[in-house]
Order: C-alpha cells, then sequence, then structure tokens
C-alpha cells in the first residue's frame, strides 16, 4: 500500500470539472436516454441517473452532469430546453486524474486500441490500468461471434505480450 | 431455530395471490405518484414500483402490484387506462401469512391502534410481531411534537404493560 | 373506471411469456450494456437490469430477459456465453396485451410513425394509447434543432387533426 | 442550440442552496415518509431518498434535504430529532432557476392553475415550460373518472389555445 | 451463436428452485445484513435485496431469498423471526444451470482454488466459464499488497498455463 | 420542534470531512465489495456505493468515500489501485455532528456496549439516541437463537433502566 506520498504527490494530476445535478419527477424515462447523447457531444464528459424517491410516491430521477467549467451555459441550456426542471445545482469540484493515452496494439483480429491510464512521468511513470477499448472490442465480437469478455482478454494479452 | 416444523405446518396460513408486472419507460413519475391510491382503492393488497435501467439508456420503471385473484381485471384496467404500458405480465403466487389483529391500547395519549402477527391458535398461538399504526403515531407525534420513533416506543410499551 | 367487466374480457389479448432471471456479482457493466442488442436482436421482448444488493456489500446486477418460449434456448446461449452466471432462472407468464398497430402521419417535418395501442375489434375498438415512434422523433428534434418533447407533441397534435 | 449566449446570462436566474446530507443504515423507512412533510412545511425546498449499499451489507439510505440557507438549523434539528443518524453533511451550491409564475386557466373543468417556467423579462422573456397543477388535475381526474395524462393534455390545450 | 441446438439440449442442466419474496417498509437495514449469513447458513442458494418504492414515499426493501424446495419452511421461519413481514410470497421456478467443479491451481501464491463452470459430458463438455474463489483471492492481495483484479488475473494466468 | 436555536447553536459540533466520488462502468461489483474493509482500515469514515445508469445502456457504480482531509491521499491511492476508475472527485463538507460515547450496560446476556448521541455539554446536554451496539447483538442474538430486533429491545431496557 505505500508507495510512498512524496512520490505520489509528483506524480498526480489534478483538475477542475464542474457537477451539474437536478432531480426531476415528471419526465419521461425517453428523454433521459435521448439527453446522454446530445450532453455528451457538447463536451461534457459524463452524464448519469440515479433513482430518486420523492414526494408523494414519485419515482423521481436525479440527473448528474459532470463538465468542464466553460460548458456549463451550453449544457444548462440543454437540460432547460429539453427536460421539465426549474433549477439546476452547480458544484465545482477538484478531481485527481490519471493520464490516459491510447495505443494501438497489433492482433489476431486486426489493430484494436487500448487505453492506458498512467501516473507519473518519465522515470517515475507508472502505469496504473490497461484496458481494451469497449467498441473495437464489440466490433470485433459480434463479427467473429466470440464473447466480449474472450474479446478483451485475448486483446489484452497481445498488448502484455508485445 | 427449531419450533418443530410440524407446529409450524399446522399453525401456517397460506392464501393465493397475483402479481401483475409491468416495466415502463415512456411515462412520468407523477403518474406513478397517482396510481398507488388508484390501485389500492380498488383492493390492490399493495403497490411498488422498482428502478430499472433499459435500453437506450432510458430508466425505466417496474411496477408491481399484488392483488387478489378476484381483483385482477379492475387493477389492469387501471394500469392499461393511466399508464402508456402495451402489455401486463401476471403470475400466480401462494403466499405463506401470519394473522392479523387491530388491537387498540391505552396510552397516555389516548387510544392507539396496535397491529399483533402471530401464527397458530388458541394454545399454540405465538405472538410474532407487534407494531402500533403508523397513522395513529404520525398524528401523535405531529400533534405532541415529540419524536415519530419515540412515540412508537411508548406505545409499544404501553401494549406489553397492559 | 367501470367500462364492463364482459366488454373487457371479450377485448383483451392474452399470449405467454418466459421470464429469464439472473443475478450476477462478478461481471463488468460495460457487459450488460453489450448484451441488450444481442438479446433483442435475436428476438427478445425486453431486457431489463435492476440493482440489487447481495452478500459481501456486493453491488450486483438482476438481469431479467422477457422472450418468447420459442426462444428460450437462443436467449439462455447468449447468457451463458457472455456472462458469468452460473444458473438462469426461468418462469412462464400469461400477459395481457394492447393491440398494437404502426401509423404513419403527416406532419411539417415530413411522415412521422405513431404506435397506436387499442382494445376490442370493430365498433368496440377503442384506442387506450397513441405514442409517436421514438427513433423518429429523436432524428426530427436533433435536425430541427428542437426539443424532444415539443417534437412529439406536435406529431401527436398531427394525428389528431388528421 | 445557439440562443445567444450573452442574452441568456442576462436573463438566467441564479440563487443559493444548501445541501444536506446522510446516509442511514439503521431506521425503518416508515420515518423516511414522515420526514418528507415536516421538512417541506418548515420550508425545505426539496426532499428525496436513495438506495445505498453500506458496509454488512446494510440496504441504507441517503437522505438529501434541499434548503434556502436560512433553514439549516431547523432542518437539521428535524433531521436529528427523527432519525438514528450521527452527521450531516452540509454544502453550499449555485443553483440555476427559471422564474415560475402560476396562471389561472378556465378549462371544460373549472378553473385549474397551470405553472409557466420562463427565462427572461419583457420582450426576452422565453417560456421554457408549462405544466399544470398536479393536484388540481388529480382531483379532476378523479371526479371525472378520466386518466391523468389526459386530464393534464385538455388543460394544457386550454392553457395554449386560450 | 449456433452451437446446435440439440447438443445443447443434451447438455443442459435442469433443476427446481423456490423463489421466496416479501417487501418490508418498517425494517432497520442493519436486520437484512443480518439475515444474509443466517439465510445462506441454513441452505439458501442465494439472499439479495432491492430498493422499492412504496406508498406514502416510503422507500421499501425487497428481499429475496432462493432455496431449495427442502428448505421453505425453515427460510420462511427466519423471515417471520427476524423481520416485520407479515407475508412471504413463493414461487417455484426451473433453472438451467451450469456444471461446476472445484479445481485446485498452483501459483506463486500457493494454491488456489478455481471454480470452471461447463456443459456437456466427456467428449462434449465445453468449458463456458473460469472463475478464481474470491475469499482466496482477497487473502492473498490482502497479505501481498496486491490489486484484487491482479491477483485474479495471475490466478487465471497459471490455471490456463498448467 | 422549538429547542432554542441559541441552545443549539452553542451545543452543535462541527467537522470537515472529505467526500470522495467516482462513477465506474467497467468493474466488477465483488472489487466494490473488496473495497470496503480495505478503505474503513486506513481511516475512511464511511464507502458506500449507489447504482447508476451511464450511456449505452451501463448500469454502472457511483462509489462514495467520507474520508478526514487528511486520508484523502491513502483513499485515492487505494481507489486507483483497486478499480479502473481514471478520475476521483473531491470536495470538502461541513458536518454536523453529535457527541457521541460508547457505555456499557449490564444485562442477561453479560455486558453490552451501547452508544449515546448527545447534543450539548454538562446542564445543557440532551440525548438525542441510544442505540445498541450492533456486532454485540448479534454475537448474542445467534448464540441465543433469538430475533436480533429482540435483542437490541432488551439491551435498550436495560439500559434505561439501569
Amino acid at each position: 500500500m505505500d508507495r510512498g506520498e512524496c512520490d505520489r504527490k509528483k506524480n498526480s494530476n489534478v483538475d477542475i470539472v464542474t457537477v451539474l445535478e437536478t432531480q426531476i419527477d415528471d419526465l419521461s424515462p425517453q428523454v433521459f436516454g435521448y439527453l446522454f447523447d446530445l450532453l455528451l457531444n457538447v463536451g461534457a464528459l459524463d452524464v448519469f441517473t440515479q433513482s430518486v424517491m420523492m414526494k408523494k410516491s414519485r419515482p423521481g430521477i436525479l440527473l448528474t452532469v459532470i463538465c468542464p467549467v466553460d460548458k456549463i451555459n451550453v449544457c444548462e441550456e440543454i437540460v432547460f430546453r429539453e427536460t421539465t426542471t426549474l433549477g439546476i445545482r452547480q458544484s465545482l469540484q477538484k478531481r485527481s486524474i490519471l493520464d490516459r493515452e491510447l495505443k494501438t496494439v497489433n492482433t489476431q483480429y486486426g489493430d484494436v486500441r487500448v487505453k492506458i491510464a498512467s501516473q507519473g512521468k518519465g522515470e517515475n511513470k507508472t502505469i496504473i490500468n490497461v484496458h481494451p477499448e469497449y467498441e473495437d472490442c464489440a466490433a470485433i465480437a459480434r463479427k467473429f461471434n466470440q464473447p466480449l469478455t474472450t474479446t478483451q482478454k485475448i486483446v489484452l494479452e497481445a498488448f502484455f505480450n508485445q
């Protein structure tokens, strides 16, 4: 567990994100599904919904949008326009992030992209996580009639064996 | 743990209920809240909703209505009429139930109803559970400016001390 | 509320569906997302997931697949192949369903499909529900830069005014 | 999508709210239901619960209370008094809100209140959302034996046609 | 996808399980956590809880117990004794199951158990799934100060390389 | 309800906590279960997960860790190391807390610990909540073959009668 607090602090990346939240009890779930692409396409970093229990036994939805500070206005516009919400709450959060890079691995299926998450630079660079790109693996899985998890496993092995 | 399987079989009550289920992804939560009283008023035994994740990232709702067999038609009518569902699934279930009786307890607040759940008859009668009626306690709690749980505790003590 | 129980019984449609269920605590959510299309493409009627709390504080997933009786085998194959489940539960359910038909409505946007849910035939035909097709409305909403709900409302008005 | 960022900034309303949160794993759901009215009656803006998975496989509840800054003390008092929580977290959030006004519409049912959400003033006033008041519609729906959604639709049409 | 429906039918295993369900709105989550071990220790196959929204805005819990037919009585006894429920619903379900066997793999950490799920016998035996036993991997992960997922990956590699 | 705002402010305790949050859509629930003890053992005050609906119909998990400010680094290390997350959001929250003390009560079962939550000091000390320690009661319940809730009730009575 002890990787050296000093090292970690030198290596960690930090950015600032905005968290937009609104709880809604009078909107069809279809609209929430519709919102995902709309918000991600204008630059939201992440969008998710949660089930909340509201007054009068209403099974409402809490919508959360994580976005860069310069996307607050365009994201709020979309949410006000598409939903029935009367208010959107906003808070700034510091975020510790890993460095990410996309690498291409040559596999029996052809080229597959792999996302590598790391901390630190140069000598101090530590790989924390390696994950094959979902869309690439899903396409291969469907094409070769093979389980998604098996596909991901094979791609990972190709990455580590190169 | 061993209360004698024989005794328990002699003592247990069984009835049959219908479970109606439908998952909906295009209806406002307000309508689900509205449905509770409608269904309970026509004789449904219980109504509840659950959050389900449906295709296209829709945070849908699974509605469940537990009703006696002779209430299936009237409950289905209400659900088809008030919601956007195109189909309602139905299954019969056996249900082990405890005997229930409502007793009135005299307390410092006046009379309060208490529900007693038991198994068995006469000599073999075992009290499993005693619970003060919610509405009576809520009214007292609000009136006397006292926590709901404290109110319930006092009523229970009055019951056991009588 | 009283539409005549007799009329309703003459008018209601009933079919039989299978409900496949399995709760899984050791699988990535990405695989569940991947499963939706796979199962719907082989003829499943509906697929959804629910959050369940399992032993050892594991936030597991309950997968439900609703399918016609003749699709049980192919759906189970997919679930066994793609997920880590060791067992899939199965039950038959009767289902009350509304008649559905797709109609095309001419609107200011061009042709849009509308789904009409009804009960009964001929003279006894009662329209229960009218809902514009989601994909048609989503495409229009994106193209004309207009809220999804506004688009659906305009299409519905066009339908009722024709 | 482009309504002019300038216009929007001139038109948007902002206020500050407090978000109180506490996660509880040893309290009956009945108490949470009881809390809604208590908190809304003392001026909380919104109250909702969420299901959370806590240690030792406990299906706990996260309670959230949104309130004005000057209601923090009275809301915390209620939560400490009625629940088993040992700590309540607190954060301030900026909130973008729409202007709201209640208008009365004359309909075939009599007068019905409608809530109008808008942005901007005078010439720049844009109506974002119109929603019939729930309690008015629910009362009409029950009285005239008519679906809630149909009732809401008729009221909306009356509003737009006046 | 086509593995031959004939082969699959010859190879699939089927058993019968009971599903016990009860929805409860007046019990502390601590008791549900307590129930897991109690029920699993008397032979329940699986136990899980789900969040349900019940009347009066109560965030209730739906408890599900999957058990063999000969364990119904003892499981119901425990649930009636430990919880406030007044009724437990019951249904029988057919279950398609994979064959499971536990094998021991020799790894750099010592012996680790691995669960192999398969279909078919002899020549027709197909391995569907291999999963290292959780408790073995968790113990190793804590002892060697290594991520759980890395530990599971190493054990799997040892299995496939033997 | 009116206990005097002045009194309350003199009596309330306040501390500062950090809330770490991350939403993950590609990790097995087993790892989340594994994380609870790891994080609680290094000093996290609380850990919980929530079900969230993410893009592409993925039933993801939102992990929340409440920790003291001086535990941020070690908690983040654990989460980065054990999970697939690429970013952890962080916010500081003020927390109103009750005073807690553990007292030992002598009961028919032997000594049992009870947690007392209070506000205020000396003359102004008000007991808000008394709750028997879960582990003590669970051990007794299993040993004496008695419902957990009955055990807790008996311990509470012993406390109030001493």
